[in-house]
């Protein structure tokens, strides 16, 4: 049994710095890093790709939103083809990187809002696989487990873009295997050992839990982990622990998807 | 004989608009496309490389300060290592865009002034050609033709870097190879048969002229022409023209270096 | 009887220009000026503002969301905290250069996605108000007449704020006086001459038309003219000179709303 | 004796936060708060304004180039005609959050390498204070102690603009009142106590030290402390509490200069 971990870093942008990079990347095997829209910035970018080249991490690009201010965060209504040429030029911004330190990039995450907004909309979701599979044929791209990730992976299906799906260790789910909604009650959970227990869980036995308890069958390639607080560290460090105990090899999604 | 002749080209942004794109493109060999910091967006690059591509001309990268107010002519005071983190981001954003259509990057031509910086400053020359031969080792670095540039040409011999020279047929040029400062008499040339007149002495005789039509002995792999009003469109149709009757083969750099 | 006439000015950047300002001032009596987040920088409002006291007319700050590169047409899912604070950083920054001029500034029009996600959700309606009265309580706001503008009307009769309700001659109406989608045959009209005799109805008769001619009541203290071609000038000449010759005067917003 | 004390404030930017803005607000008088180029957005200076008020200090305008990348610390070769806008818009976008307060702006500080560019060039510091008087007359200019910042206070004299002078208690001087350059040893100092022990110097004695520890006299209005780290609120703690203890009153610049 084997399962990937990834999770968002390079978020800094100038004098800005934004989660604890170095303290998650030995606990992963997957980084989405920023790509200079919603955050990021070039300087950023070559020295997370150089961190996660000394971690042997893989490398994803993770573009967003124009909108530096909202972090990414807020929906912005584009078209599909200005999304197609903005997750190139994202993309292709963050390959130079990777192919100047002669590392292949692994794939392709949306940030934040557009996250949302390719599963939501399948036009756009088909904007943002033709972007990817014109970057490189050979990326991965990943997306939500459970129904709502579904069109998306059909999607990457129809035009032989290979998929990661991703569960969320620190979420509850709904008996039909999407999110309950942050604003509900025991939507997000903060204690490091229950996010990694519920890890296990996902890794091993393919089940996520509602917030009554009951459990969710849930199909994930890879695990999100989170890393702009020393209480996400704390999660990254002791998922890394639970899995590796349980014998549950961490690889990256390049391994896995071969 | 031969020579190659260049245009910055895709700088409009947004709902703006600039220069006669269509225009001058059937009468040059390399395209300079604008690469979204000093102007240009990615929808713009998507759709100027796909009309080189119908026009048959080669593409190059045209990186700029991040000043899109100031359209990148006013100098930025970056650091060396801030400069190679902005060229590898934005040449990489561009290359997405040709490698998506099976097309690669030709050169690198910095853009107004960055062309300047890195004449004047060694530490950013060097920057430069680093960050373009971390991109890809076989693009071509283009930079000025005369005394000037000879830093720069030197920078990128020492890593093996291929690097073609530029004459503008629209300037004088002062005795020792240098252009004559724009704000002086005489040293922007309009007429656009008399900018085809130098445009031949530069390719045939290797000759620049001086204010007062001394020649000037000038050595160039290239010509920039100008795309930006109606009347530069006409510089370089006339060029083109003076250049074919006269048995100069219009080739790309690429064709020209090999 | 007397009607305004507003148009939407300075929307160039850098060094893209955009619209016939010279052109069509002289026809209007209020200038909608861009604050520098979808258009406009402050090189260009400074000129404008400058221009619009040329031509003797007032001045409004035609606010929009941070999206250059969208032209603040897409919407984006800001909250009323983010949208207040927005709005008063926009405003502001044009009020320092009309006061540098001992000018006041006469009103508020948002721009383009903004424009209708105010009408849309009262919540952002709320704040775009707050926001309005906070620069300046003797602001009016200006927004859409017919059924859409109504809340919008509402929450600025509450808060003490004088508000003008637009028309839009170029435009078709529904009978229950909304504007007819502008992707519906008939939805905008072009020439010139037919839009100045809408625009006469408008001021003269309070009458729209629907796409079959049938009359439409409409209430409207000023009409909303183009200046972003050539055949928009036209346009706005033709009402000019129509209202005129038909003894409607053309009174700006501060002089109407006394 | 009274003596000013400023710091600059407001400098986060969507999701990023910077400084330690209320710690250090109980000890200073004078706020210098960012205005969206170089650090803040509008959001933050809502806050700030808000916080300010809060503390019973006195707010002014802390505008910089637009380069929010490189934190406004980057030169950037803006022409008079261009500066002067640039801060009539920043300065205007605060003084509408100070406005919909009923406070009144009380000086202006420009940031960073804008701070060095108006002292190295006439024409530059022409056009700040050209812009600080068009966007209020009553507004105080903040800028250097010793002989570097005589030109700019000439230029605000001519105009009949307020200056005010400021001197930095942790860095040392060279005898001709200059500052030592950053890169030299001794120049910056850090423990907070001896950082106090200056200020009190300072503040008093109109003395500052060498590194040898020379008396190098210097005449001050204000006292620049910093809120970027908790050693640097430590120091304004100290400076406050050492000058408060000397009978040194701490007032604003407005107080001040009446």
């Amino acid at each position: 049994m084997q399962i990937d971990l990834n999770c968002d870093l390079g978020e800094g942008f100038g004098i800005y710095t934004a989660g604890f990079d170095g303290e998650v990347m030995p606990h992963i095997t997957s980084a989405n890093v920023a790509c200079g829209w919603h955050a990021g910035d070039p300087v950023v970018m070559q020295a997370t790709v150089e961190m996660a080249l000394n971690f042997n991490i893989m490398v994803g690009a993770h573009p967003g939103y124009p909108d530096l201010m909202g972090f990414g965060r807020r929906e912005m209504n584009c078209s599909p083809k200005e999304l197609e040429s903005y997750i190139l030029y994202q993309v292709g911004a963050l390959q130079a990187f990777c192919r100047s330190r002669n590392l292949k990039m692994q794939h392709v995450k949306p940030h934040g809002a557009l996250y949302h907004a390719v599963l939501a909309d399948p036009e756009l979701g088909g904007a943002l696989a033709r972007a990817v599979q014109k970057a490189d044929p050979e990326l991965i791209l990943l997306t939500l487990s459970g129904p709502k990730g579904n069109v998306m992976a059909e999607i990457c299906g129809d035009l032989g873009l290979r998929v990661a799906r991703e569960a969320f260790p620190d979420r509850a789910y709904n008996p039909d295997g999407t999110l309950v909604s942050r604003n509900l009650p025991g939507a997000v959970l903060e204690d490091p050992q229950e996010v990694a227990v519920r890890a296990l869980s996902m890794a091993r036995d393919k089940i996520a839990l509602t917030p009554e308890g009951e459990s969710v069958r849930i199909e994930a390639h890879t695990l999100c982990v989170h890393g702009d607080s020393p209480a996400a560290v704390a999660s990254a460090r002791a998922i890394r622990r639970i899995l590796e105990e349980n014998n549950i090899r961490l690889v990256s999604l390049q391994q896995l998807l071969n």
